[in-house]
Parts: structure tokens; sequence; C-alpha cells
């Protein structure tokens, strides 16, 4: 009965219940240099995922390059939360509302939805005074504030901007294209927060990361802009995420690595110094193996050093707890996983 | 680098993007006859599982088996929450505490813990009231009063009736060891809400609940308990589970069917009719494959007919929108999934 191929990934993140295996989750991953090599991989590079919010600062490069956060003063904070999934805590909401005026914009511009804030405290505040969620609460807020900044500086109409047809989608989707080293992109779906996500191989999608990791020989203005977003997600790990994120806490403590969640169990991160790019998904879209997957792989790389490993060890290996609190399991990599070619 | 064997559990549920697979969840499954026969399997139908909640029923068999039902009156519809995950709505918490206070306990003796009803607007309700949730909006709080009513019936202590070693634990293993046709229970684990947890292997947790489902042959004591269960649960799917929710809709319209869900993404199913009974696990824990795997093992099985898998189309292949209320893609049964000997 089992579908056996060898671009099944491997197991890689286990959930034990006590010392049984419960549960197990299946990742694949691609490491990649910015010649476009893939160094590392498990499962099928060349298998075309949907890269979700893991690739923002890469979305975010439109708003520098187009001149866009220079015309309207975009400042750092800003850049940091056009790459962000943030929390909705009341300094991301702040912000995200500052930069809609500046730009003369209503909140309602923004085509995102509406969700709860990820930061519970904050979303309990929200419903304990009887407010509805807002689109400024979605995580995606900052994004979709950086790509109405765009719209703005195109003078393109603002309704709309998140259709695929949108000169603000067709100029992210350009940018995409040339870092993956694609001749074409496919037809996109529709993300979480409206804006088109298109499938890219997994091996490509790390060497896109590579190059934003080292953009050396890109054009001046794209390694600017790559240069400038480092430097934001870099100064401000809290607006990239928020209280409690993974990854605010991991580029809190390893500075060397940039990393970004995305949904259905993505993760990226850029190896500045090791010039490096890296994509994981869980192949069954488990946000709670990501994290953990994205760790031993940091780990295996030597990306985090003895110091970064001990404040992360409970993002490592996370205890599982029940309603009543007490410790049931945890979620740990599998044994051996990852499986590299060439370890650090 | 793929792991493969003879036992990993095929693709089952394909999570679309689009027309684009973006995630994949892989499922085991048996279906076994009450002679202990396993006539379908996909895996390993020896690989011990955590059952979970969905073995409530069976766990619930205690509380008329031992006298204890009879004694303190438990009502049909306190037997269909003693089997049931209810979703806290007014409904189920209001005849918990009842049941409590018959017994003359304080409902703070439920040791399950507290979350917030899984019904959405009354977790609203009581997050707009600043009130904290309480161990009777607990999912799993009518299986506790159930429980504490054999407690109470035995003459055993209250504090502490959730631990392995209490006798109404004890008591339950025994139903479970003798149902799955084992001769002992590996030790437990700690499940959601404190009890223990027994690894049981998929065939043999399937046998357990064709004996549920056809209990002829048993004691006489035991049967009777099975017929005023499956009775319960019949008569009351609200109370076993809740509004909108996949166990209270397919038995509300497929009578001939008895379903409980368990975390971790585990189903069971009692066809009554065909005297079967079904256990599936699915592999990562996904909660969102579970119903959509069930209602593919229940159309292939035969136990759907035309009108009820009308009905139930939006769950068999559900929709999957994003926080602007689009639709972004769906959740469906992989082409071919099922793959039985026998189709009905």
């Amino acid at each position: 009965m089992a579908k056996t191929s060898g671009t099944v990934p491997p197991v890689a993140v286990l959930v034990r219940r006590g010392e049984r295996v419960e549960s197990e989750h299946r990742v694949g991953f691609a490491v990649a240099a910015p010649d476009g090599r893939v160094l590392e991989a498990a499962g099928d590079a060349e298998r075309e995922i949907f890269p979700r919010s893991a690739i923002r600062p890469l979305q975010a490069l439109a708003l520098i390059e187009s001149g866009a956060a220079d015309r309207f003063a975009v400042s750092e904070p800003e850049l940091a939360l056009a790459c962000a999934s943030h929390s909705g805590e009341p300094e991301h909401v702040a912000l995200v509302r500052a930069w809609l005026a500046r730009l003369g914009l209503d909140p309602a511009a923004l085509e995102c939805g509406a969700h709860p804030p990820l930061h519970a405290p904050a979303a309990q505040r929200l419903a304990a005074t009887r407010r509805r969620p807002e689109p400024v609460h979605h995580n995606c807020s900052g994004k979709h504030a950086g790509m109405l900044t765009v719209a703005r500086h195109l003078g393109a109409p603002i309704a709309g901007y998140t259709r695929a047809e949108h000169a603000v989608q067709r100029l992210i989707a350009d940018i995409l294209r040339d870092l993956a080293g694609l001749a074409a992109l496919p037809a996109p779906a529709i993300d979480g927060c409206g804006v088109p996500t298109w499938p890219i191989p997994l091996g490509r999608l790390a060497a896109a990361l590579a190059r934003f990791a080292h953009p050396v020989g890109l054009p001046a203005a794209r390694a600017d802009a790559c240069a400038r977003l480092q430097a934001a997600m870099l100064a401000h790990p809290h607006l990239v995420a928020g209280t409690d994120r993974a990854c605010t806490e991991i580029m809190s403590v390893a500075p060397e690595v940039l990393v970004k969640t995305g949904a259905e169990g993505v993760y990226a991160a850029c190896l500045l110094k090791r010039r490096l790019g890296l994509v994981l998904k869980v192949e069954d879209g488990a946000g709670r193996a990501a994290p953990v997957a994205l760790l031993a792989l940091l780990r295996a790389l030597g990306a985090l050093d003895a110091k970064a490993a001990a404040s992360l060890a409970g993002r490592m290996q996370p205890e599982l707890r029940n309603h009543a609190g007490v410790v049931v399991g945890r979620i740990e990599p599998a044994v051996g996983w990852p499986a590299l070619r060439q370890r650090s």
C-alpha cells in the first residue's frame, strides 16, 4: 500500500507522547549557494512549492528597488515590518497605522482581510473590548503597507493591488523569477492574505535566498536593496514577528542568520556569513514541525554557536503540555536527521 | 534520502492551493470484524497508536458495567456526554454542572484542566465577559463526570481519579484490554485531559470497535452497556460533539454509523449494520485530514447512502478560504484512496 519514491522526504520531526512516537512529519529541504548550486537536499529539489510568507523579504525588494521607499521616507522599522508576519502587538499595529496615514490612505485600503492578533494577550484585549479584528491586525499588514507604498509610487490603482495582474505584483513576480533564475513563473495561486503566491522549485528558492544573503554580482540597486532589508531585519527582529515568536528569538541570538516563517510548514533562512540560502517544507504543512526542522538544519550547518543553541533549546525540542499544564510529550528531530553530505 | 517501508501509510488526503497540491497527509487505517479479523488495512495494522478520545465510548462502558450509571440515575443525554468531545456550548456545560451537582461534587473536582469552548460563539461570549474558561468547558468534562460517577460508586478517592493506578482507570484499562483481545496493555502516556491513554495496535482497536458495534457473544452486562451507549450516541449526536462538528453531522445523517474523533488525527467508527469497526490515524496528527479520510473510507465501505453523501459533501472536500473570505483551495482524498480489497 505504501507510496514509495526516491522523492518522498524522510521523516524529520517526531512528536512523542511519553517516550513513544505518536505522530511524525516528513520534511523536504534544499540548501543552495548564490551561484545556484544545490549543496544539500532531502526530497526533490525540483519540486515546486508555494513559498507563502517565507519569501516576504524577497517581495519587499520591490519597495526599495522601485524607489518607493526613498520617495515616501520608509524607515528601517517599516522595512522590517514589510518583511514581517507580525503578531499584531500594539507596536506593530501603531507603526502600520502611521505608515498608511503618511501615504494618505485609510486602513480600509488593506486587502489582506482580518484575523485576531497572533499575540494572545493582544487578541484577548481586543475580544474583551468587543472589538472585531481589523486588517491592520493581520500578520501581513506591514507587507501590504509596503505594497501600497509601491502602488502610490507607480501611480497605479490602490484598489486591486493584490491581484496578480496589478503592476505591484508584476514587479514582485519579475524580481522573484530573476532571483530564482527561472525563465518564467507558473501561474500563481492565492495566498492567505489575498496576494499571489507562485510555485517555485525548492532548490531555486534556496538559490534565490542565497543571492539575497550574498548579493555580490547583482545589479547595484538590487544589491543595495538586499543589504538594507538584511540590516532592517537584523536590527528589528521583534518587528519581523513578535513576542515569543521563533523568527524573533532566532534572529535575536543568531545574528548571522535571517529566518522567515511561511504558512503550511515552510521556513526560509539566509546564512549571511556562509553565503547560503535554505528553504524547507513540511510535507503535511504542520507549523509545529517547521521551526524544529529549521533549528536542526541550522545546527547541522554550523549556523548556531553553543550559546545560541543553548538559548534556543526549548524550541529545538519543545515540550508538550496538556490542558492541566502537565508535560505529556515533546517534539524533536528524528535521530540522524538531517543527513547532510557535508557537516559543518 | 527517502525512508521507504512497506508499513508507511499511503498519501490519503491532499491539500490543494488552486489546483496544485500544497501539502499531503498519509493515513493508516484498519477495518475489523467482531471476531478480530482485520479485513482492510493501510499501513501497519500491528502498529500501536494512542487512541486518544476516539475510544471514549469504550471508556464509558465502565460507567454502566460498574453499576454506577444506574445507581446515580445517569440519563441518556448524560451517557452521550460521557462519550463526547463536546463543544462547550451552553447545553453541554449546563448538563455537566447538573450531573456533578447530583453527585454532590464541585466542578473543581474535574481534573481535566481548562480550555476555551470549542464552539467559537461560546468562546467569544466567555471572552467578552472577561471570564476564564473553567474545567466544565473542557471538551472532556462529560467523560470526566462519568469517571467521577464511577469513583463515587466504587467509594474510591475523588482526587486523583485520572491517575493510571486509580480504581476507575484500572477498570477502564481492563475493559479496553478485553475488547482489544490483548493479554496486557503497554504502559500508558498521559492524554490531553490528564487521563491515561494506552497504545493499542490499529487492528486491535478496530476489532474492539467492531465488538462494541456488534456485542453478540459478549457477557450480558457488557452487551447491554454497548447497546445503551450506542442508543445514547444515536439519539443525541449534538451532545457527542456540537454545532458544526463533523461527528454530530455524520451521525445525524448516517444513523447506521457511530463516529468519534480523537486528537492527533485519530478517528474511530462503528458500522452497526455491517458489524465493522474502523480506526484511522493521520500519520502527522493533522486534524484537518482525519474527517476527510474518514468520510472517504465510510463511502468506500458503503456506509453512506447517496442522501448522506450529498449532505456531507462540504466535509468530504472542504473548501479553504483565506482571511478575506476568498476560496483559495480545498482538501480532498487522493485519487484512488482508499484502495480497499473489497469495495462495497
